[in-house]
Order: C-alpha cells, then structure tokens, then sequence
C-alpha cells in the first residue's frame, strides 16, 4: 500500500512511518518541523539528539535497505499538500501533523492562534486534498481520549445511542476538553463527520490516551532512530517525564490531588493499532471511531509505579505534589469502553514492572544529559 | 452601556447598533466588509444598495441625533480587536463577525478555509480580548440552530440531561451540523464552554434560526438605513429569498420534497433578543444558551404562505421543485425547545399574513432591481 505519514518526524510519526515500511509499505513522510521549532521556541529539548528526517531516512535505508522518501512542507498550505496527494495517491494516510501539546495550546493567545490555525487548517487541507487527489483513501486522524473530558456517565467508543421523552437517536459521543489543544481535536471530530457524510470520505479517528515507552520493533538497538523524549510539562507526557524525574532524583511532580485518571498505552502499542485500522479500512462515508488505550492509570498509581520500580532499581525517588497548573477534576469517575481494537487483533503490551524497568534503564543510560530546569515550566491554565 | 457590535455591518449587525443606540447605549461597530467583498467574489449583489458605515453613522447622527462610532477593521488581527477591546472596554459585545452563508463554506477550498480561519479566528481573539481588556465583558455570540441538525430526538435548549447505563451527567446537546459554515458554529460553542470553564468568561450563545423581514423599528421610512436583501441563493435567507422570486414572478425555488423544516424568526425579535440577553447577561463562568427562534415552518410551508399572499395581492406566483444541492434530510422529526427568551420577556412578532404582505409590498418598490440570474448559482455539497 501506499502510506502518508503527516507529521512524520514526530514522536509517533518516525516510528510508524518505520513501522509500516518494514511492514513492506512505501512509505512517504511529510513534516514542516513544527514541534522542533516549538521545542526551540520555549527553550526545551528532547532527552538525546533526534537526526533531522534526512539523515533518518538515510539511515534507515543503510540498516533495513528499505526506502522511506520524506518532504518537508506545511499542511496548512495548499499548493503543497495538493501536489503532495496528486502525485502520490495515497491508499491511506496517517494524520498526526498537529500542535500536540496542551500545555503549549494555553500559553497565550500567540500559541492558541497557532494551534488553531495549524491543526484545523492542516485537517481541512487532508480532506480537500483526499477529495480532489485520492478520494478512496483512508484517512487514519489521531484524536485523544481528551476530547471526552471526564463525564460521569461511562466513555463508550465515539458514539452514544441517546434515549430522550421515549425516543432514541444516536450521535457523537458529547465531547468537552479540559485545552484548546484537546478542543481542536474535538473540532477535527466535528468536521470529519461532515464530510464523511457529505462526500463519502472514509476515516477512522483514533482516540488515543497518553503514550509512553520509546523503543520499537524498528529501533531497538538503534539510538538514532528513537523518538523525542521530551521530558518537560510542555511536550512530555507524563509518565515518561516521571521517568526522567526519578532517574534524575527530582521529585516526580504530581499535580494536585493525584486522582486524575486516564487511558495509557505503549508506544509499540500505537504502531499496531495503526497497522490494524490501515488494514481494515473505514467505509465510504464511515467514520469509524477507537478508543486508542490498554489500561487506565490515576496519575498517583503511575508515579506509585515508578517510585517502586525506580526504588527497587537503586535510584532514591520521592513523590511531591504541586499545585495543579491545569483546570481539571482531579477526583473522579473514568470508565471508558476500549474494545474496538481488540477486536481486530491488538495484543496489548501492558505496564509491567520489567517494561517500566526497561525505559528507566534506556533513561539511565542519558542520565548526565537531564536538565531539571526543564521539568516544571509554569504554564497556567489560569 | 458600552456596547461592541463586532461585524456591525452586516445584514443584523447593522440594525442591532441602531437599536442599541436608541435605547441609550453608548455603541462602537467593528467591521471589514467581508460580506460585501465576498458578494463581489461571487457577482451578487443585494436588491438595493446600502451606504457604507461611515455614511449610515451620519445618517444616523441627522435622524437621531444619536452617535455611533464605526472602525473597520479585521478581527483576526490581534494587534486590531486588542487595540479596539483595550480603548472600548465594552460592558457587553455581539459577535456577528463571521462569514455567514452555508452555501459559500461549501464553495471550494478556498472559501472553505476562509469560513473556518475568519470564524474561529474572530472567536478566539474576541475571547482574548475579553480576558485581556475587559474581564467582565459579556459575550454574546450568534450561534445557529443548524448547530443541531435534524436529530430524531427532542432539541433542548443548548444542553441535555443524558441518562446512560443507571448515571446521569448533563452536556452540550449533541451537535451535528449540515456544512462548514454551521460547523464553525459548533466549534465556537466548544470554544466558548472551553474558556467559560477555564477563565470564567460570561457568555449568551444565541442558538438563531433563520431571520427574514428587513424594516426595524428604528429604520422604518429610511430606506438608506435599511440592511441588506440578499435574495441570491448564497446570502439569501429562504423567506426573503421566496419573497422576491414571487415579486419577480420567477418561481419558488424549493430544495427536493421541501419537508426540510427549520425555526425562524422576524429581523424585529432578533433585536429584541439581543437586547433582552443583554440586559440580564450570564453570570461568570456561565455558557449560558438560547434557542432563538419564534415558528417553525417547512419550506413548503413557507413557499405556500407566500403563494397564498402573494396572489391575493395579485402577483403571479408559481412553487417548483429543483433537485437539492444540499445534503440534508428533506423529511424529518423538528421538536425544539425555545422558551428562554420568551421567559425573559420576548414577545414574538409571529408571521401573519398583513407581515408577510408588508415585506412583499416593501420588495415590489424594488422590483425593477431584481435579477432573476442571482436566484440560483448551483453551489453543490457534493
């Protein structure tokens, strides 16, 4: 098949795009290096050096011997995006070319300007151009688990059948995000389902919880293949960023209470569920919606995990909460249904305290390269 | 009051400064004559020319004696709406200031994206401003009811008890709209309810239905205050647009079996509206949400009343049906709650045979002016 990957220089976007071209895909990656000028921006980097898309493409081709071709350009510009889809045609393409961080998304109004623009722009170019250019193409969006906020009614998978004075219909599971980050992924929902109901596109958006883990099928053993490991509260997730905080013997801070709870899942995780949804693809005109985790995590019982494992691994780990930056409940209810993936096929790799000892080893090995000032950057909600 | 009318020269921008500012508010017009620009793009024109705002504010000054100060400009220029927000410092603003026409979202890519950076550009920067400048501000924002579609349930006023597996948690009514411009509107909402919660903002959503009727209260007899009548089928509201076909003896134009039902309201209590959501504004924190709207009517049901009128007053009126060139239900369910603003003192100026026969008599002076080649441009959805 042929694959576009969309923000495929990003944490999740290099190793799919490896994943899928050593599933024997040809794989095209098309990045403008948003997060890197981000990163750059708000004086944070990743944990090691990530090579820019040449030098990994080049690489991969010397050690797999497989081609991956990558372009550099804006989504949110349509004379690019258009001669993209024209000359390529894909079969399905995996949309992660968004400003990912919510933290970044409640900076200031530049920042929110941005996330805005970037994200929907990017998500109505995809469409317009999957239209126009490849209009049997499998639109793969990444959404989050954010988007349903957290309702104190079970989250089921994208959808809810409502009964209301004795009557039924059935509608978009309501969303409300606690960022504008989450928001646009919200937006992105709304807008997807319009035009898959008006001009028969097919799409399945994932809605996916936070990540963690680093090494893939594709990387291990290959330090320059690895992803961003960003481990500051603008675009770390958290429970690498734990990860870096005990090995470095800085408190693993934990906003607030602790209670807020959430759906996490591996990396190598993700790689499958994209691989699962490529290849059993959307209906014409179906938005087909999965619930992208493998288990759920209050963010105390996360850092309780690290602490343990952390401890029994030597490093001298304390747990320290602060005030809670975020707007967010902080104590509540979190069931939400992920059985979509299962069913075609995800085999989940579940945080066992061996899998969690081998990310804090991989972390050990950059220990001298933790900066702590990176840690805590003091974005407010409000 | 100080009072923001943001897109105030539009088809009820406009007329709402005019009341505003003869019930004794203190009124300043934003505006950068999108609409009209866009009009020009497309080689529509309204049925009789309207002054710019600069000569409408003079006009107003000579009848009234009463001041309104005009600035033109772009919202989506931050260093613009900061500046206006910062020396205004509003008591309350009505934002108006999107691109309003279903049809030209549907256009191409180009207006597409246009409708979507314009709306929610102006959305953002206006809740920026408000957190920035005037922190007490009352935003009161036109949504639409096409914000709901045509669900099979009952609509609610803005928000929906939902009971789901023995747990009750209450959210936005679930929204799913027929084009990007109603889109947009969903995604304002989701932007609003964001920053309600996050900064406490106050905000009215006016959840409107089409308007139709053109003489106010304050512009009746003067012609050069009149808003614009748009009877072309991209800016054209479908009353108004059924109006001067009859006057032109070109036939109403329904969409396919015409079952398509909606709310509508008189130009009149959309003022009335406005100033009742303004003299009792939300509280801090509050999304609060009105389904504006006083009748409901299907379009077959509007294109007969004007039929039987129309004939009485001896025009020549024919009804045909053309193939739709939207996607939409043309036969459903329409039950929608709409007793917020009546609770709050509206009384609605209902469609009576001697109202519609003043709008017709009010459009025959025109007659001369109409152009049958503007009725129909063939904006496809699909």
């Amino acid at each position: 098949m042929k694959i576009l990957i969309l923000g495929g220089d990003g944490f999740l976007g290099w190793p799919t795009a490896m994943h899928l071209s050593q599933a024997g895909h040809e794989v095209l990656i098309v990045d403008n290096y948003l997060r890197r000028r981000l990163c750059l921006e708000q004086s944070v980097s990743p944990l090691f050096p990530v090579p820019d898309l040449g030098r990994r493409v080049q690489l991969w081709r010397e050690i797999t011997g497989l081609s991956i071709e990558a372009r550099i350009g804006d989504l949110s510009d349509w004379s690019f995006i258009s001669s993209v889809m024209q000359g390529f045609v894909p079969d399905a393409l995996v949309h992660y070319a968004e400003q990912p961080a919510a933290p970044y998304s409640m900076l200031n109004r530049h920042a929110a300007a941005l996330t805005l623009q970037n994200n929907l722009m990017a998500t109505l170019n995809v469409i317009y151009g999957v239209r126009e250019f490849a209009p049997a193409c499998h639109i793969v969006k990444l959404g989050t688990m954010g988007e349903y906020g957290t309702p104190n009614i079970d989250i089921e998978e994208g959808w809810l059948e409502i009964e209301h004075k004795g009557r039924t219909d059935k509608f978009l599971y309501p969303r409300q995000a606690g960022s504008l980050y989450h928001t646009t992924k919200i937006m992105d929902t709304d807008m997807l389902w319009l035009y898959a109901r008006v001009w028969k596109i097919r799409v399945t958006d994932l809605m996916q919880g936070p990540v963690y883990g680093l090494e893939t099928y594709e990387n291990a053993g290959h330090e320059e293949l690895y992803s961003f490991l960003n481990y500051d509260e603008i675009f770390g997730t958290v429970l690498n960023r734990f990860i870096v905080q005990a090995v470095a013997g800085y408190p693993l801070t934990v906003y607030g209470a602790g209670g807020q709870t959430r759906g996490f899942l591996n990396i190598k995780d993700t790689l499958n569920c994209i691989e699962l949804a490529i290849r059993t693809p959307a209906e014409p005109g179906q938005l087909r919606i999965f619930n992208q985790f493998t288990e759920t995590f209050s963010v105390n019982g996360l850092a309780d995990k690290v602490a343990s494992v952390g401890r029994q691994m030597g490093l001298s780990v304390e747990i320290k909460s602060i005030a809670n930056p975020r707007k967010e409940a902080e104590d509540h209810r979190y069931i939400a249904a992920h059985t979509g993936l299962l069913d075609l096929g995800l085999e989940p790799h579940v945080l066992t305290d061996e899998r969690l000892a081998d990310i804090i080893r991989l972390v050990m090995r950059y220990k001298d390269r933790i900066d702590p000032n990176q840690f805590l950057r003091n974005i407010k909600w409000a």
